[in-house]
C-alpha cells in the first residue's frame, strides 16, 4: 500500500471505534467517486478546527466565546449541573429533561491517569457560584470510584456556600431486571428504598 | 450542539463502521488536547487527497501514475489476477502468497446497482492481455451471484485468446466445521472432491 495512504489509515485507526481494518474500509469509502466524500470530510473537519473553541463559561465546545447553552435566556439560572466532559453534556441534552446550566470539569480525579484537583476546572466554578445566583448544584458524575471521589471533592469545595448540593440517585436502571443486577446496585437500591404512596380513593 | 460540529459529525457518521454516536465519540477524541489529533488527521487526509490517484495500468491507488505493484520487477509478468476493488488487492497482498500482477475491474455486474459491462475496466484489461505477455488469468471475484456472473462475463471476453483462465476454488474454508456449513458450500465441496494421495512407504 502507498505510504501516504498507510499513514492516513494509521491515523484514522486511532479514532475510538476504529481499528486497522475498519479504517482501511473507511478510507476506501472516502476515496470513491473521485474522492468526493474525502473533500467533504476534510472541509468539515477544517471548519471545526478553525472555529470550534471552548466556551469561556462552562467549557462546552462552541464557535463563539460563549456557547448557546450559556446564552440561552430560557434556561434556569439557579440550577447548575457539574459534569466531567462535553460528551456528558451532549448525553444530558439528548435526553432533553434538564433545563439548567452546565459546568464541565474537564476530567475526574484519578491516581492512575494522574489527574489531580488543580487540573479540574474548579476556579471558574467557584466564580460562577459567587456571581451567577446559583442555588442548586447537581454533581452528575459516573458511579465509579473516581467519579464518586471527585463528587465528594467538589461537594467539600462547595460546603459553607449557601447552596444545595445534590448527587445523582443510585438504584435499578429503568428496564433493569433484578436477577441481572450487580450486588452494589442492588444494595444501593435497597438503601435508598422509597415509600409507595397511593392516592386515597374517594369513598 | 454547535452546527459546525454537528455537520462534521454527520459527515463522519457516513463512514462505514461509524454511526451517529460513534462519530460523536470520535470527534470528541479528535478535539482533545487542543485539537492535536484533529490537526494530524486533517493533514494526513489532505495529503491523501492531493497525491493519491489511480494507477494507469491496474487501477490501484498510488501517489505515482503507475503503482508499486505494477512497477515491481520481482513479480511474475505472466500471471494476472482480476479483482473487483482496491480492497481486494489489499486483502490478497496481506495474505502474501500471490506474486503476479493485478487488474481492478472497479465493480461487478449488478442489475440492482445498475452496473453494466461498459462500466467495468475491461478495455485496459484487453490491452494488457495483448501486450504484457500474460499467459494465466485468475478471476478472483466473490462467490456471490453478481461475482459469478461477472466471472463468466470476463471469461467469455477472454475466450479465444491464447491464455488459461481460472476461477477460485470453492469448498470448505480452512478451520470450517462441517455442521456449520451452508448447503451450497457443502455441495460445492463434494462436487470438487479431491483424491487423497499418500506417499508410499519404502518397505
Amino acid at each position: 500500500m502507498d505510504s501516504l495512504l498507510l499513514k492516513a489509515i494509521k491515523t484514522m485507526a486511532q479514532l475510538p471505534g476504529f481499528g486497522p481494518r475498519s479504517a482501511q474500509r473507511a478510507m476506501l469509502f472516502a476515496l470513491k467517486n473521485e474522492g468526493f466524500f474525502l473533500d467533504q470530510l476534510i472541509s468539515n473537519l477544517e471548519s471545526v478546527r478553525k472555529n470550534i473553541k471552548k466556551c469561556q463559561i462552562c467549557g462546552n465546545f462552541s464557535c463563539s466565546d460563549i456557547c448557546s447553552v450559556c446564552l440561552d435566556p430560557k434556561r434556569t439560572k439557579h440550577q447548575l449541573c457539574i459534569i466531567e466532559s462535553v460528551s456528558d453534556l451532549w448525553t444530558i441534552e439528548r435526553a432533553n429533561f434538564f433545563n439548567g446550566k452546565f459546568h464541565i470539569l474537564g476530567g475526574i480525579l484519578s491516581a492512575i491517569d494522574g489527574i489531580s484537583p488543580n487540573q479540574l476546572n474548579t476556579e471558574t466554578l467557584l466564580n460562577r457560584i459567587e456571581n451567577e445566583g446559583i442555588t442548586e448544584v447537581i454533581i452528575a458524575l459516573s458511579a465509579t470510584i473516581e467519579g464518586q471521589t471527585t463528587m465528594y471533592y467538589i461537594a467539600e469545595l462547595l460546603s459553607g456556600k449557601d447552596i444545595n448540593v445534590f448527587s445523582l440517585a443510585q438504584g435499578i436502571p429503568i428496564g433493569g431486571e433484578l436477577n441481572y443486577l450487580d450486588d452494589g446496585t442492588l444494595s444501593a437500591a435497597f438503601l435508598d428504598k422509597r415509600e409507595v404512596i397511593l392516592s386515597k380513593k374517594i369513598a
